[in-house]
């Protein structure tokens, strides 16, 4: 029973066993979150989910099931990390963790199609499961250098940052000033007109709003030559951090040796 | 009350004090800014100022109270830099700086409600404030080193943006060449197809202005593919010119120890 | 007869004599492929299909009599390839080869109008033989230092990748949940929200989807400044892995000699 | 008499004497250029030019006389290149030069306006006016420069058109595919659904042509995730050639000393 239990722990808390990568156990799991996952991402789509109604309620209550069996898995095998702790501090001690209360959430509401008839946004929940992927093997050392990585240029991305935001600021006044009394629905406040100031300078432009009168178009297309790059910067400046830490990393994988 | 004179001019002053960071009070003053400049972009906004009027005056008055109080006390305390000049010359002179003037004009334009009904423009004007946050601590060596960058490269810009212009130039009398008999509101005149060249070589695309003709079509493809990327240089080297004045004040700090 | 068939089987299998740069023949048959392709794009366009109907039909008789003799030529010259192995045997499995099918598909679709009025789409196969422009010359070797480059990057891809594919999963629910009831129609589920998302965080931004509410409009402004950049992070290790393996081949081929 | 025309010759002709800097008589004849181009452009717009009729064609006749009397000018002092030619032959070739040609044209274009009543596409040829300024000081070094880096990279910047390229029609094949039967006008052929695949891929994205079917937005959502930036790859080669060109000119410039 015990060495079960030991087996269970391993099989489920795949930090405590890192090194050897992923087991057969944890593809498993990932293939069921991810099709868990998909299945929550189509059901939301009432053209496939009303003719399909008693598929999908079946394939909930599956991976609610087997969402449910992970879950008491770990409820019962956590104990293996006990101290000399007794067993009920420890698994009262876990399923009060963050990760625990969202698997419950998670399972309930799988569950739950025969109380209610509507929880599409309860099942969308589901989505944080996908969170619980970023433990795994690579990803978590992965994440775990990013975060260090930022935390350095904390100090960039802070300044680029204010100046976006001055700039976005800059931007929506000037066409808050220009246009307000001819488009009032678009930029008649400042709030309003940083909407078109958003989208104009992260080059979306969607063109739901867009300045009409002469002086508007003046304004917007100096702020648009002017300000294009600006607003990327924060996102330029992590995407390096980023890839300095993906770098770094290999730079340690190749020292420790190829199994890294 | 000369010992209080000289702490509250150490206190409004910041840059008389950078090397040990921000003061409780730096900090406070910087709150009191964002705070003011949030509400004001609010309070542009008629569905938030119509429905709580006295609230949002309130505010106005409390913040130019503020405003104010610093402003008298800048102007009392500024004699601390007065070199054996007479007190009242070193406060005129302090006055008709262009920052005071500002601070000036925003003291008044937040109490004025009273006498208009309408000042939100006028309001508006304290977003300048946001200025005023450049002065402190890190931010004012941030912006040092990213002009004198930018001075460094002023011949990239220059060239860079001659060429920008060029393809503007080029794009637009394309299609006021190809479009101009078809489309007259939009591509009626070189100035009018100015505005469509910018919006799609800074790739926003609003479509409130696209060629119809397949001639159009084509020109616009050919400029599109042809220019973009282009038109971003100026502000790539800008972003560029930015990220490196960013590492070496960071280098600078490293050199200079933990607590730079 | 034995000296032909050597001769042909050189001149129509490049790689059997690439270090020698493009023979006159190669450069013909680019021509004639880029020819042929530039003849099935614009045939596809009823305006200049229908008044010149009977010419677009000669020139694909044409086409399809060159890549048929080209396809016959293959046949015959492959047995140089044979190493004692009998010519049938040769011949049947070159013909069965994945390029060779296509080149067959090709060659009947090119001499189909006779029997069938519209193979439009049959014809678009012919696109297919661009990829055959792949095995010449300096291309072939520009596309494997490619792939090479990719596969050492294939973790910061897979990564990447996952983060985009989170963020794109995140605005989609985003959006669904802010406009579901008020645009049933563009936001009514997941998979039609991650439309709107593709768009917007390409930055393509058609506008034929966009929020309306103020919450919807909060929440896209949060999603477009956070995740540009961040979706474009892998075709951006892509640019890199591409120009490095492009440097890389300059680098052998300075090294190799100017005839390289 | 002959010591005039030399001197003529020295300012009319400034790669004569380019170390120098430019000269008082060069920064004149470059703000003439640009301020006849200005009125160039302002005078396509019927709103400025139809009311200032008078005013605008006065400005184009005196910009007609100064260019006349330059060019008159430089076919007067071009003798000065002869060595022991007849002064006619020298004349007569430089009469026949492109550059010479252009401003034939220009002249005669600004002086046409009593004979003609609509000859804006005539002036509007004057914009090549601006090629011209190409020839002043840094800017015909920069500009060799910049043809020899991108020379220097012809070869990448072959490989990744013909990839775009790849992709442009792989992408407008896909949407002419699904969408050919729905919307004819936009997809029904492959000509038209390439202004969809530049539009989109360049992420310029009017949204006068976006798909409507769920499988071509599924379709348009793989090429947009996959396409962006390979399609910026030329551009990014150019940028990134024009970049290194002007580093490696202020390098050679710092080495020469400060005057250059």
């Amino acid at each position: 029973m015990v060495a079960l239990r030991k087996q269970v722990y391993q099989q489920l808390f795949a930090r405590a066993d890192a090194t050897h990568g992923l087991t057969l156990f944890n593809k498993a799991i990932i293939i069921v979150i991810l099709a868990a996952v998909g299945v929550t991402i189509i059901a939301t789509e009432p053209a496939m989910f009303q003719p399909h109604r008693e598929f999908f309620i079946g394939l909930e209550m599956l991976f609610g099931v087997i969402f449910g069996v992970e879950y008491l898995g770990r409820v019962w095998s956590i104990v293996e990390e006990a101290d000399g702790q007794p067993a009920w501090k420890v698994r009262l001690h876990f399923v009060f963790t963050p990760l625990a209360l969202i698997d419950l959430v998670v399972v309930v509401a799988s569950l739950m199609p025969f109380f209610f008839s509507d929880v599409a946004l309860l099942r969308v929940v589901r989505l944080i499961r996908l969170a619980a992927l970023a433990k795994f093997g690579r990803f978590s050392t992965a994440l775990r250098e990013l975060v260090r990585a930022l935390l350095a240029r904390r100090y960039e991305l802070l300044v680029t940052m204010a100046l976006a935001a001055c700039l976005l600021l800059f931007g929506a006044s000037s066409l808050y000033w220009a246009e307000r009394h001819v488009q009032p629905e678009a930029f008649g406040s400042i709030p309003r007109a940083l909407w078109w100031a958003i989208i104009t300078l992260t080059t979306v432009g969607y063109g739901d709003v867009s300045p009409i009168t002469p002086l508007g178009k003046l304004l917007a297309s100096v702020v648009a030559l002017g300000g294009i790059g600006l607003v990327a910067m924060p996102t330029g400046i992590m995407a390096s951090a980023f890839s300095d830490a993906m770098q770094r990393q290999r730079d340690a994988a190749n020292k420790d040796g190829p199994d890294a």
